[in-house]
């Protein structure tokens, strides 16, 4: 466990329409002055616990040890899901406990979790529609700040995680799954380079979606003539399908859950029929 | 009066796709360099000075006392309407003069208005269509690194308020009115939970909207299976149409400024019909 | 050149809706813990130096000198394109060396332009898919913790401009070109307002876009009944054709490119008939 920062992430589902994220940042300055808050995103989709998963973990790790990433995306406002406080080796998250720290609770060594129970670090009066502001704005600044992590209730032993699709792997193909489409339209899998390199090796693929075959890796998304459809590891090293200068998600009609399938190509034979890997 | 707390919070209509909000908070920085800058929102309809009042009102109380709330949504940008600085018994507030205040003047104890005027507390080049950056932001930092109020300008007895409505309450029904849309599709009336509770006390209710009829209130967005349709008190205490999961203006077909009628059913009689109240 | 004042400016294509822009914050808040970072926009048109370009010169010189402002609209991304530091007499500018600081470098006194090379100052692992975070993020952060610019890599002579649209200008007539629609449909032209005002003088003018006509220049989005077309100078003193109330970009039905004609229409003939100039 690192010592506080003073740094607090945001990832909601909230958008920027209404002013739902500055008053969370309101009531966050109100508890710690020094608070730097910074945005991963307000656009998760709506209720998506998964995908809010997906993405604070594609962000966490950048940040300054000792941050406090706060995630709320939760369609059980109001209900008795717990709000909780997960305390890793290196970061903080909080948040409801709803699956949204399931990609985190793998990836980051985890010390202890929380349910935050303590009237004394929340609002005076809770409502039953907005914890971002009663609850979670009010933890994850009272964290920032120095609050000792089991000031806030019991220790909690089993934190929800939700099912994510797992890719499979056979010794000539991998079998994995859109994750999701981010705003450029790049179809984002959970195949990882890791997994790939392993399996693949220098041999040539193919890679198989929706009816369309593409041939090889590229490096990046300027290899192609724009408009070429390509297969490449994106920032996160995970695989994933672009077009040069356009949006692959529309050229292939692909989406969210879609099949994506892998094949391992084999020795010298298929390497001469000319693929351009 | 507080002493300013260097948070200045920003509400406008300008959008995040130009460059208009990154310029304003330059020109801020410049003259203090220590500020804390948090939008509320940019995504304020268009020129839209009573849902600016709202937005403004809905999150202003929950930022550190001393802070200076700056909202230019100012269709007469150009005219001579007056920029003013209000000043709270707890709170600033930085703008133009056209009813952007209203709520505010009225939820917040008021010190004094001043106009802002004292050309040493502007840029040097005052544009006719930008005072977003050419005389409200300087003003704000000003405010925010400790210039007097009085400073600014002539005293203000005047300050523009813009109607807004009022519900209308019987001893057996509520006449309100939707104030706005959320971006949840949440329609918010202007039915405050004080009124109601006044009125309906533990008496079964009936809300009517567009000739829809929802029985009871609810506690939480989770109370109703997904899609059903609900009203309920909001982060803000305002009584609200909402869709578990879904959007309450689309399926209601409503929109800002129809009327919503709460009807007070009355004692016991009415509990036997089964009302899920 | 101006010492750093640790404020770091950033305009690009990513948009909001990933955690791109999260991430670049978070990397550069661990390199330099005390860093302010300022959104000018994130909504570049995709691939759009150009726009990039046009957008950093309206934002950059209302912050502090000192200032770091990092572009990163790249579609040359994981290719040999260059990136680079450009050192200016009081702001600095990060980014890949593709054009986008084609503006800043004729507005700005230029000191030195350095190749960005220094392993030591780019993350660990470099993706070829998203250099904001691996090596313009810490750039950016590095030179406003004070690293010296030299520091960096070798010099370059030669910075990518790209080919701006220059208007024409005649005895009586001057022929722009729309270079951008802001995001409330104002038509923001080339034609900048001094070299109006040296061929114009008082003279009554007339302009034509698109079939339109529009006689006289306003001072302001005021002074025309709701719904009229206007032309004025915006607040980057470029001019603009605007609608009262509207968006004139789709009342003219006009876009980036579309040619401007402005008719110096000489003495005291033309105000005889009218112009409302």
């Amino acid at each position: 466990m690192k010592p506080p920062c003073g740094v607090v992430t945001l990832t909601t589902d909230f958008g920027l329409e209404d002013s739902y994220v500055g008053t969370m940042k309101g009531v966050a300055l109100r508890i710690f002055p020094e608070i730097r808050v910074v945005d991963i995103t307000h656009q998760v989709t709506s209720q998506d616990v998964l995908e809010a998963s997906l993405v604070l973990e594609s962000a966490y790790r950048y940040f300054p040890t000792g941050s406090v990433h706060m995630a709320v995306v939760d369609p059980g406002v109001g209900t008795d899901r717990r709000p909780i406080l997960v305390v890793g080796e290196e970061h903080y998250f909080v948040g409801p406990d709803n699956g949204s720290f399931t990609r985190v609770l793998s990836s980051e060594t985890i010390t202890a979790v929380y349910a935050i129970e303590n009237p004394k670090l929340m609002l005076a009066d809770i409502s039953h529609t907005f914890h971002g502001r009663d609850v979670f704005a009010p933890a994850a600044a009272f964290v920032a700040r120095g609050v000792a992590p089991e000031e806030f209730g019991s220790p909690v032993s089993d934190p929800v995680r939700v099912p994510l699709p797992e890719p499979k792997s056979y010794p000539d193909q991998i079998i994995g799954e859109v994750l999701y489409i981010d705003s450029f339209g790049n179809v984002i899998t959970n195949v990882t380079k890791a997994l790939f390199q392993g399996i693949a090796r220098d041999q040539p693929i193919r890679v198989q979606i929706n009816g369309k075959t593409i041939n090889g890796i590229e490096r990046s998304y300027s290899t192609k003539v724009p408009g070429g459809v390509m297969a490449l590891f994106g920032s996160s090293g995970l695989l994933e399908v672009a077009v040069a200068g356009g949006r692959a998600d529309r050229r292939i009609g692909t989406g969210k859950g879609d099949t994506v399938l892998i094949d391992i190509l084999g020795g010298g034979e298929e390497r001469e029929t000319g693929f351009d890997y």
